[in-house]
């Protein structure tokens, strides 16, 4: 019974997810979709992308509470919208529903890139498509090599994980080539980027990609 | 009508909370539930805290997928049971019949307390009450300053902050006192335990309160 409601729910989020996916390829946009823990270095990954990437862009934030990631992704001079989910219950992740509210507040055919970032959870944002074009996850090396193990969806979903903080790795136990090995356990040859947002080093393999991606649908 | 049937799985979920508790309550056990985002540390706190308690202890670990933090866990020598909540459609959290069939592998007679290892996710596990004495949530320093305030319910549903990795802060642009000032914010008049629990540091004050909750329950 639950499940049948559950599964309800999710078939209307395809049907939006599809609309949004619609719209947005009409108006010329590649749409991300970033995911992670809380924590993870989503916001600063963003920071120091969008003012590196050189492809018109905006922000769709999705928190819970609070406007903290807005207000920094703002100052990049990307148009910014936050989603507080509590208005939507305190979701624990963006639904298709959400995305198409908050797209209506971007000029979509002034940008290019579309960036949306998730809410902070690594379990429940992987089951709802939003209309986007590609999906990353991004990993803290202070988190523990196993979670892609742990947390399977997620990396099965995503096309490319971004193993953020590596600058933190002299001071932890962390097997880097463990935790890639964990991630290609779960979706074998999937792209790998290692960076430090903070420092700003491995930055452009991860740009570079990004880049090919809206490349390729926008040509 | 997607809220009045999340609303009839909370109070479902409610109600088994409350015949958990009669039954915990009956045997004399003291059950604590550990939330945190993934990556916190809560697995290395409890096995530290496991061999240090002086109290008969058993543990309920609930991860999506993989037995490795009930491994861990194992090798303390307390009874551990695993609960995969894959086979419960992947759940995000441990709900409270996830949590009475889980405890039927336990000799209740045999202990004391009993640890819930909920599964990591800052969001949804604060809104299941699982029938539970106490819960704490794990803050890992390298999560950021401001989640306390990004996820409020869960700051507000727990009677203690385990503020973890703190022998990283020499190498993270970390405000300790800023992030205590948001679980504040929050939650005022919390306790905040800084540990590192991977150098045992500041473990024991944290010890002393959970001895403590389990006295004032059973005496």
């Amino acid at each position: 019974m639950e499940i049948k409601v559950v599964r309800k729910i999710l078939d209307v989020n395809a049907r939006m997810a599809e609309e949004n996916r619609r719209l947005f390829t009409a108006n010329g946009v590649f749409v991300l979709n970033v995911m992670s823990s809380p924590g993870s270095g989503k916001t600063t990954i963003l920071e120091k992308s969008l003012s590196l990437i050189g492809i018109r862009s905006a922000v769709i934030v999705g928190d819970i509470c609070t406007t903290n990631d807005a207000d920094r992704l703002a100052r990049s001079g990307a148009p910014v919208v936050q989603v507080n989910t509590d208005e939507f219950g305190g979701d624990c992740h963006l639904a298709a529903h959400v995305i198409e509210n908050a797209a209506r507040e971007i000029d979509l055919a002034d940008i290019d890139l579309l960036i949306v970032e998730n809410v902070g959870n690594l379990v429940c944002p992987a089951e709802f498509d939003i209309g986007e074009d590609a999906r990353v996850v991004v990993l803290s090396v202070a988190e523990g090599e196993d979670k892609p193990v742990k947390y399977p969806l997620m990396f099965r979903e995503c096309q490319a994980t971004l193993l953020n903080k590596t600058d933190l790795l002299p001071y932890l136990d962390y097997d880097v080539e463990k935790a890639c090995g964990y991630i290609h356990q779960v979706h074998p040859g999937m792209p790998i980027f290692r960076m430090s947002a903070k420092t700003g080093e491995g930055l452009d393999p991860w740009l570079e990609w990004l880049r090919e991606q809206v490349k390729r649908k926008l040509g």
